[in-house]
């Protein structure tokens, strides 16, 4: 039998496709054609020949096949394609708390808000609630990719995998690693760090077994944060990412509280940074959460292993925890990739994260000399924030290689983004919100940058028309 | 022939009711009974009487009215109804700009993007199509009153008002008074002290002719700010307020760049705010947008003369302007509002404007020493927003006494808000955005202070099911 991830034909996109080209830039490839295989894979690209039927035929020729082999998917006016948004860190469990976090910051809130529902999901009903609720909303959002910390629960983790497999959406799954007394409560925490470690290994064989070499969903070692884990437990998950070469997910530097407990436990390391790297879990393949307070050296350290850095700029307002700065962790050669980080942050969307990334480095720019070099530097433009949620998030998750733009041998885990173009003539007889074309109002006089700016500021997932994942379509609005 | 801002028949409404009873309170009447009349004017509140049946009937009984001769609306599970939304600082022909600001600070964003837009608007088809798509757009997202920025065009000024008062919008009209050239280019900026004030005059005239006394469209003085005005402009504007005791709105105390500009301009003045105090603007129905960087003693003088500040949180992070410290402002004794201030703002929305001014004041927060008092107490929670968007907005455009909160003689301007309901069996066949019922999910286990920030913070014009203005439906969602 067919895996319902080999599609039965061949497909081409037909339109305007945007990607970032580098950090700075967008490009923008208008009447071009785009050919994904049954396998999903990009497999050629034509731009540039004067009309898009023009590209479609090149293409079509060009890969030896007929018009009536491919399904045809055209984008209209209004109409482009994007690179599905790659969310590096998100708690799925956390989903019914968007929004819920009142005054509180990390420390409180973990006791208050999340781990009082972390812990209920061992109920599979509520589990497969919360979770299909979750991997429903991100999809229609326009995330394709997701890495996810679960719960401490190895059935309901099981049961999110096989939600994001079953919904096609491209996951890494982590069942979260916590067994020590410090911070976690007595009725949710791992009872020790051999049975973190066995459920862990049981959680990684199920999420490979699923998956099936499909590459939809993969395991990802998860120990919540050092404050959370024993020595043990850590050096027992590194001995496990080297054995299997596994990812890693885990926070880092949130906020000053933070940094000061997570040292105190770990006196010998002398850095938040270094504590994981004594234990061998800083690696190329580790995705640090928010790393709001790293120093200098922490930096240093973090680039020369090569781990990543998923800034959640939405849970850093939220919190109080602080102001990540992005071009800074950029200029020491650290990779980032932005999370949304439900539900420290309030929203499930990706879009919002790539929003509240901009202002976020703004406000790192208010700390600064007015004008000043260091003060303009640190804003980040519609282009960068959009490479985040994209091309950067690719990197953090190590699907560089498969995801993020659109170029032949990559994958089409994209969407189709819609914009509402207002009416010539204005109609009084048309109300805003009568149609469900969302709060992008587009004029008709914007260039393409414009285009991409509106779309940042006031897009939301009624502008996310399709989603595909692996070229198969997972999420369509119904109008 | 009867004005279509009287009704036919009395309304009345079902369901539960969220208002402000105190900044930091929000007051909710369940199973509660309001009685609208013809002229949107609420004249009876039944709550507490064990049904909602029966607090209709006690209503219905206690203003001798009968079933049939009432038009009732009901919400239903997931709904409730909200004040509508103040905004207190927006430029309405501004809108086509949202997003769109690039990494520009205000006084470059001011010649790059926004003078060459507003002047375009001398074009009257052009200011229609504009103009309309504002303020059905507002009207979408719950803002039932705004104050207006235009433009310095007489006839598209006109053109606004008329606008408002077809749509149902309450709405302060201001035609924008710019006459000096330090900032102002030649393109665009008033001939003359004289010519200004000449076509203010006509301004403010023709909106209180068309409004008839029904409070709808009301003018407001809108010298633009010290760097764009003359001091005989200012001091003629100031003679008209005190003559016809009119609104002013104005902005102030921006970024620094903007603060050194005005003050090099009116040297003797030697303060922002005493700039304005000179010139006799500085008056108890003065609403001064921004006022980020505030002195002590600016602030001090405008609590005295009993200003108002309209806070706009999307625009000062947008432009980079600064942090706004709302809680200062409150223990300074001034009153303050919300403002979307587009399109310095990013967005048309103040429950947007709402979920900033919550994030802008935990940034304000990490400026402070973590954990104190200080610290804790400047950030807003989500009640004091929702007053900042509703009651305190009544208060900065002088409407307090009939906007703002459900009270026996103030003005039916609300909004029915509905939530989604995620299904209590996880049905695999509902698909996230197949229904037009917005982000906010709710499982069913939250508290009404859960639903309230859930709606906060994924909440958009989706959740704006109705809108009402002076008792008349002026917005439903056609699904």
């Amino acid at each position: 039998m067919a895996s319902p991830w080999t599609l039965d034909r061949f497909q081409v996109f037909l339109g305007t496709f945007v990607h970032s080209k580098t950090r700075e830039e967008l490009e923008y490839l208008h009447d071009a054609a785009v050919a994904v295989d049954k396998q999903g894979q990009i497999v050629g690209i034509k731009a540039g020949c004067g009309s898009v039927a023009a590209a479609k035929k090149q293409l079509l020729e060009g890969l030896g096949l007929k018009e009536d082999e491919v399904d045809v998917c055209s984008c209209g006016e209004g109409q482009f394609f994007f690179p599905g948004f790659i969310d590096t860190h998100v708690h799925a469990p956390q989903y019914p708390n968007v929004g819920i976090f009142g005054k509180s910051t990390l420390l409180d809130w973990l006791q208050k808000y999340t781990f009082p529902l972390e812990a209920s999901l061992r109920d599979l009903d509520k589990a497969r609630r919360v979770y299909g609720a979750c991997v429903r909303r991100t999809l229609a959002h326009g995330t394709t990719t997701a890495a996810y910390f679960a719960t401490i629960d190895v059935a309901a983790t099981k049961l999110l995998a096989d939600l994001c497999l079953a919904l096609g959406q491209r996951a890494l799954i982590g069942r979260v690693c916590m067994d020590a007394p410090a911070i976690n409560p007595e009725y949710y925490r791992d009872e020790s760090p051999e049975a973190s470690l066995r459920a862990t290994r049981e959680t990684v064989d199920y999420v490979r077994r699923i998956d099936d070499g499909r590459g939809i969903v993969s395991p990802i070692l998860t120990p919540r944060f050092a404050p959370s884990c024993s020595s043990e437990l850590m050096t027992g998950l590194a001995s496990m990412q080297r054995e299997h070469d596994l990812s890693v997910q885990t926070h880092i530097s949130e906020l000053v509280d933070d940094v000061k407990l997570a040292t105190s436990l770990f006196p010998h390391s002398g850095s938040y940074a270094k504590i994981y790297d004594d234990h061998g879990l800083l690696t190329a393949r580790t995705i640090l959460a928010h790393a709001v307070r790293l120093t200098d050296g922490e930096a240093t350290l973090v680039a020369a292993r090569q781990a990543k850095v998923a800034h959640c700029p939405c849970s850093n307002g939220c919190l109080t925890s602080g102001k990540a700065r992005v071009r800074w962790l950029w200029d020491c050669g650290i990779d980032v990739g932005l999370g949304t980080d439900m539900s420290g942050g309030f929203s499930p969307s990706m879009l919002e994260a790539a929003r509240q990334a901009a202002l976020a480095s703004r406000y790192v720019a208010m700390d600064l000399a007015p004008g000043g070099e260091a003060c303009e530097r640190s804003k980040l433009g519609v282009e960068e924030v959009l490479y985040l949620a994209t091309r950067g998030g690719a990197e953090v998750v190590g699907l560089a290689d498969r995801l993020g733009r659109f170029e032949v041998g990559m994958q089409w885990d994209a969407q189709l983004v819609s914009l509402h173009l207002v009416p010539r003539d204005d109609d009084d007889d048309e109300p805003a919100g009568s149609s469900d074309a969302g709060n992008v109002d587009v004029f008709g006089w914007e260039t393409w940058e414009d285009i991409m700016a509106k779309w940042l500021y006031n897009g939301d997932d009624r502008n996310t028309n399709k989603v595909w994942v692996r070229g198969r379509l997972v999420h369509a609005r119904s109008r």
